[in-house]
């Protein structure tokens, strides 16, 4: 006997077709062939897809729980999603619901190296939600977003993360703005006394990235920002392994809003490959998340995890997406205290009073009295 | 003046709220922030994302074009999909439909080493559609998948790919998989005459993928297949750059039905990192996509796309997922020659008369007259 992936999904049909809908997925995700051409009994056994549960959600909607081989994942996050997900994702019927996963797949992905806790530890931010802003707009030259890396920073923020869309163009060459950048928050930080971190996006192929992870740990950086959807889960877990030190926050951009649940990709499959943070869009700016699925993701990000004596450590939920100050109070009465707040373009249009927006911000979220 | 992408975007909206709205992706996928906020003008003329056009569709469904920046890109395909629609996707009222590129990025990825013509030549399959069927189902050892691949060569297929759900796994390591495979389909080739390629699917990080690589040209293969939306785009065209002898078929698993439209992602996307052929699910069998969707795959996969006196090649389109022999004339008389038909599970149920129901099958299409 091997122990089972459940993979949960949502499928639309009718009573009368569901059950073979649910088979037909369950061959899909793991042998992909017609079962009754299959003569080896370890396969029939052991490898063919199981549905294990049929539950009916009304209005067309069914909850279908299937059992997948954990040997078909190996110990690839690429190869998990891949028979999660991979060709279902080519159907409009159904979507990723989640996924419970055994031991040896937890004991092999393993988690954030840092979390929630290790952020705390690294940014001294005990008892207070964390802060975040993002350096932007791409296109200015490197000692222009070093300047307003500066004067953020002497707002005191947490982290102040790179826009996911700079990676290394010519207006901003990656080394060039990570040396810069970094420099510039070192020397506010020392004015402040407060441990900012500056975040840069690594982008490209696995190449790219570690040559990236190079560049940004000779600045004397310990947080970079990754967009697992865009990288490959694979590469982001095989940089997280070589580079235990850095702490890692993941960019939604390119998880798509619909056919894998924002909760188990962002909140439960980022974390489970080393996300230490990971960021979202909040309900109520730029995007439709709502916020039932906002507080999911915040829950699968932060939730006990356990496998043996070991746990997964918490990852930090960061809510984002044109977000403002007036919204602080509220978005740290919905999720308290464990989160990192991201608020990007209010503050830049603060301009010459870039810094006193950004204290206003910090202050906002130290001084918050949770009731 | 710098040249400028035209994504093009479908986002159901009013007519009250559409000019808005596409401002709004503009900026999403440009700058990512209050455009009142940026004073630089070089950013506010070339990298602020600019609507172009926008046309009612009726019904609530409006085309947006978008000018986007080509310097945000650089020479990255990740960084092009992210710049396309890495936030957007997280939008539920707006898909990629299509996007038009400028030179500089044609000439950056540069599409097919080898396309249909250099496959064709390869196979020695001129003058007529090309065929390949897929190894299943994964749980057999390494052993007995290569006496599948034996008895299916012998029926004089161009390709025998691996499913795309084998990796590295315990129950068939990749490398034993790859050697007995290899051998068996060289075996059977010697005696039918007919140089019928075994296609490895390579799966992992860049170094695994690289690592796979070398064993697969050490088994004397010359096509592999790789899944680019698990793999990430980037990381495939640094392969296809390290490995330009290697010819490439991209499999649409991971790539989503709804978000992206097939025909640019599959057919163009892919194609343009260097796809030689491009796998997609048929209409009419195990998926949904509609008889036009693979239309306009196959012509995506193949049109003429030129840039100053240079072109991309054509990619060889593979419609698949749950075909048959009986389907043959049909899929031909649809896609006509420049076509490679993939038979999978049909033919492996054929169990013991695995090689004659092979054979059918490449004689159908060997034999097949264009009318």
């Amino acid at each position: 006997m091997t122990s089972r992936i459940e993979a949960i999904y949502r499928i639309r049909a009718s009573g009368a077709t569901i059950a073979t809908r649910a088979r037909q997925i369950a061959v899909e995700q793991s042998v992909e062939m017609p079962v009754e051409a299959i003569t080896a009994a370890r396969v029939l056994d052991e490898i063919v897809g199981q549905v294990r549960d049929i539950r009916d959600l009304g209005g067309g909607l069914f909850e279908v729980r299937i059992g997948l081989s954990v040997e078909t994942v190996g110990d690839d996050p690429g190869q998990l999603v891949n028979m999660l997900f991979g060709n279902s994702s080519l159907h409009d019927d159904v979507i990723l619901k989640d996924a419970i996963l055994p031991e040896p797949l937890l004991q092999a992905f393993a988690g954030p190296g840092h979390g929630l806790a290790g952020l705390r530890a690294r940014l001294k931010a005990d008892g207070r939600a964390l802060t975040c802003s993002a350096l932007k707009p791409q296109g200015l030259p490197a000692k222009e977003l070093a300047a307003l890396a500066h004067d953020m920073a002497l707002g005191r923020l947490d982290c102040i993360k790179d826009d996911h869309g700079l990676s290394n163009q010519r207006f901003s060459p990656f080394a060039d703005r990570v040396q810069a950048c970094a420099e510039a928050v070192a020397r506010a930080a020392e004015k402040t006394g407060h441990p900012t971190r500056y975040v840069p996006s690594l982008t490209g192929s696995l190449d790219a990235l570690r040559q990236q992870m190079e560049v940004a740990r000779n600045a004397g950086i310990d947080t970079v920002m990754i967009a697992p959807m865009i990288a490959g889960l694979s590469n982001g877990l095989q940089l997280k392994r070589e580079y235990p030190e850095m702490a890692v926050l993941a960019h939604p951009t390119l998880a798509g809003a619909a056919r894998i649940a924002p909760p188990f990709l962002l909140g439960k499959l980022f974390r489970l490959v080393g996300a230490d943070g990971v960021i979202f869009p909040n309900h109520g700016g730029r995007f439709s998340y709502s916020d039932q699925t906002c507080r999911a993701i915040a829950r699968a990000a932060l939730s006990p995890w356990r496998y043996g004596k070991q746990q997964i450590a918490p990852a930090i939920p960061v809510p984002a997406g044109g977000m403002s100050l007036e919204r602080v109070p509220e978005m740290l009465r919905f999720y308290g205290m464990d989160v990192m707040l991201l608020i990007g373009g209010a503050l830049l249009s603060a301009g010459a009073r870039l810094t006193q927006a950004t204290e206003a911000f910090t202050r906002a979220v130290a001084e918050y009295t949770y009731g």
